[in-house]
């Protein structure tokens, strides 16, 4: 899943990226920086497994004051 | 850009993120935790705009010893 500041949050990470960007010649305009978490999952069932990663994200994954998360599954 | 630990480099996030979840009482496999870094481009060509984010990538976004990055394009 992919975690990032919500719109409208102010976002340390992604003014340094930027700045740093910008002092390296990079013309670049705002940048945001979240987090990936890729995890195993031993369900088969695409409902259910996203329900348990929703509760993942809501209860440890993502602070839902000011963050937004977004689900990807996949099969392996 | 997605910048994720290389496989078998160890990835202490993700192990802390595996036991919270492990406490809470979700059963997960491995988890492994990276960055996703949103970036405005002004470039409108994706052949420039690609090998843009790979330098920025190489020079500062991604540690190229223990991690890897994949790029996606989006218009808006």
């Amino acid at each position: 899943m992919l975690v990032r500041p919500k719109a409208g949050i102010l976002d340390p990470q992604g003014q340094a990226v930027e700045g740093s960007l910008r002092q390296l010649g990079f013309a670049v305009g705002e940048a945001r920086v979240g987090r990936v978490v890729d995890l195993e999952l031993g369900s088969t069932d695409a409902t259910s497994a996203r329900a348990e990663v929703e509760r993942m994200c809501e209860q440890l994954l993502a602070n839902p004051l000011i963050e937004s998360f977004e689900i990807e599954l996949e099969d392996v």
